[in-house]
């Protein structure tokens, strides 16, 4: 049971602190670093990346539309070329600080609008998937199971692997619930450490709407911004171990 | 006789344009690109790549202090560290749009105040050469003659290639004349083109206060934002040409 | 027959030029000043204010949504709320600066994607025209015949001044034909000035699709940054005034 | 014994909160807000404003140079005509926003490096008094006792209220202690209190140097970024009230 355990990181800007990043580090395996987009600048995209080495956690580019302000949470209407242009603004960036840090790039997962439009739209994800490639085909997706980019990334040879939200309630479609409904969201850090190793060691969740389906995943999310989330990635690391499993990197899984 | 003719390239930004860069980038053997600090933007940098990849133009990295609004010419206060951060960041991105495009970065050349300061400072130029060469220790500086980037280079090891500004006067100390002094730059083509080919044919030039000194270098440099940037060029590659010399990029130079 | 010639104004950034402000100033009545948003910085507005105080032209805010990259053109979605605190920064910001000059706004006109949504979607006119007028309830709306714009202003007692495109065909609807279509644009400066004079002294206009329709306009749009604007504008000002018209600030019409 | 209580206030941005300004807001009688250029936006200007307004809180500028990454902190050179324009836009923006919420402007104080400066530097302090009253000449500076912008202000008729800093320590010249310097930060909420006490009731305060100095203020800031700000700013104020003394804000005193 090799399971990974990732978080967005580096998210702060400038002046500004939003996770403590030195404290999760600790728990996770793989970081998802914001590249200066929505989040993140120079200074503290270094910090992320030496933090991710000296604790053998994977590194990933947590790419996104250019927005501080709204924090990438908004579309930007760009062509797919221009699109790709910042994507490979952003992975080439985070590159130039890993090589120094001796750390490496090894997969992406696309952040706030850009991340929703590249899991629903087919030629969004595709100009994604291709840019991401062309920077480096060894770069593994971190994606929601059966989303667009899923697809776009495996019809030209990507790997990618497969993400649970730890906190979030999914409809039987396989969908998230969306947060208006209740049990879209999941408070209570036992229930949440329940629904992980529910998932981890049946492949299979229970929907808010009282069906079972199949999650077939390797990565869980813990969310860096909630309260509690050192709490919880240090909880769920614990009963993973407990329970005979191994938290292993994203590059490394299957 | 082989001689390099360089420019800035990719200054425009979103809607805005600076120079003719499709018509100069066909006279030039090499570009310093910008970053997307002072100037550039993702789809600028693709475009002005993809030409210097198509007219065998070699490509630099043109990088600056984070300033659009002061196209990169005030000095903005950071710690060495700070400033290695963006020049790595602003390398990687760079490279990021070049792979893509089946180029490579092959020199380097800050802009403005960072260039004036890795020019004279010793501590900067020795963080800015430590910062380039940790990124890629093939990069190839591209410098003034005696600046103190040069000597932070060659004392970690990197290459330098020698600059000459074909406008402008110089002191008999081998510094440029201050823009208040008579003939501190040179607006008259032919004369430009004169003292390029005094330059490369006897490795010296007259100096505005009345000397000759010696000025061993392996590139010029034309000005892309001065009226007839494209005609000078033009003028120099032939008379270089006519003259028996060879254009050749800078990463060729020695 | 008193009309008014506005134009775009202001909308260079820190070293970037993209029209002759000064040389087009001379010939207009009414200027649309960008505030920052899309284009423009406090330099840039400080010197285009100064210009129109000087040339006894009145002062528009030319407000956007926050996007300089894509020089407004692209929609960024927000709560109306959000919006309006854009729009009243945006006017302040304007009035700061003409306060010192000893000018002062008069008009308002929305740029771009903030323009096509306010002439529209009825909620984002009526939020756009509340900001505006909670601001100065004087200011008075530059806007398309019968928009959304114009609607919602005048539902809150605000007043409007209708605009004219002199270099684009329009459509049976009193729509603008897309660019695709033949016609759409006007590129011959004799037949802008001819359309013009023909929308002054009848009140009507023919449409590409063969109609002539209503179009009771006070304002004339004049395109700062196509090439041969000032040319354009000299033409229209001398050919009103041949045929007894009188050039009339924006605030100054009926 | 009337006395203001102030602090900088709305210096978040975007998704990022850096104080409890809501808290705090309910224990002060000026707030600093900053205008969006070291930090604030629209949105939480407008947010910050209104809870000035609802508690009877003075409204100040708190005007920077454009640099958030920096936070302000780092000194832009720019020409004085440039950093006055950037004032009269931020002024501007504040007042913008300021006006539909029913409030107004009525005190200055320039942040960070642009502080730092108008504090020492005479031309710099010239300009920017100048800019700041051609603005409104009814705005009252907040300065430090005898700076270079004191003496600005009161050169071309503008009030000034004096300032202390509540948790540092002052040299016995009447500069603050060096943070490198024993005593220059005072941490103890108490020790911070009982030298508040002691400056508004002897209008002295004793140095780190053993020396004790006048110290004439009518204004006591609250660092908003401390932890404990809160809790300090309401003992503060408790402490005032059991001697007597009389919360009043800034544009009151005298």
């Amino acid at each position: 049971m090799k399971i990974d355990i990732n978080s967005d990181m580096g998210e702060g800007f400038g002046p500004y602190t939003i996770a403590d990043d030195a404290a999760l580090m600790a728990q996770i395996s793989s970081a998802n670093v914001a590249c200066g987009y929505h989040a993140g600048d120079p200074v503290i995209m270094d910090r992320t990346i030496r933090l991710a080495k000296e604790h053998g956690v994977d590194l990933g580019a947590h790419v996104s539309f250019p927005d501080r302000m709204g924090f990438g949470r908004r579309r930007i209407d760009m062509a797919l070329e221009e699109m790709q242009a910042h994507v490979l603004y952003q992975l080439g960036a985070l590159d130039g600080l890993a090589r120094r840090a001796g750390h490496r790039i090894t997969h992406m997962n696309p952040h706030g609008a850009l991340g929703n439009l590249a899991s629903s739209d087919p030629d969004i994800a595709a100009a994604f998937a291709r840019a991401t490639l062309d920077f480096d085909p060894e770069i593994v997706f971190l994606v929601l199971p059966d989303s667009a980019l899923e697809q776009a990334a495996h019809a030209i040879g990507g790997r990618c692997v497969r993400l649970f939200l730890a906190d979030r309630g999914y409809l039987s479609n396989g969908q998230l619930a969306p947060r208006s409904q209740p049990g879209a969201v999941i408070h209570d850090p036992a229930r949440v450490v329940e629904r992980v190793m529910q998932v981890i060691e049946t492949k299979q969740i229970a929907t808010v709407d009282g069906a079972v389906i199949a999650m077939p995943v390797q990565s869980i999310l813990v969310h860096s911004d909630t309260a509690g989330a050192v709490d919880l990635a240090t909880r769920l690391k614990q009963e993973i171990a407990a329970r005979g499993g191994e938290i292993t990197p994203l590059s490394r899984q299957k």
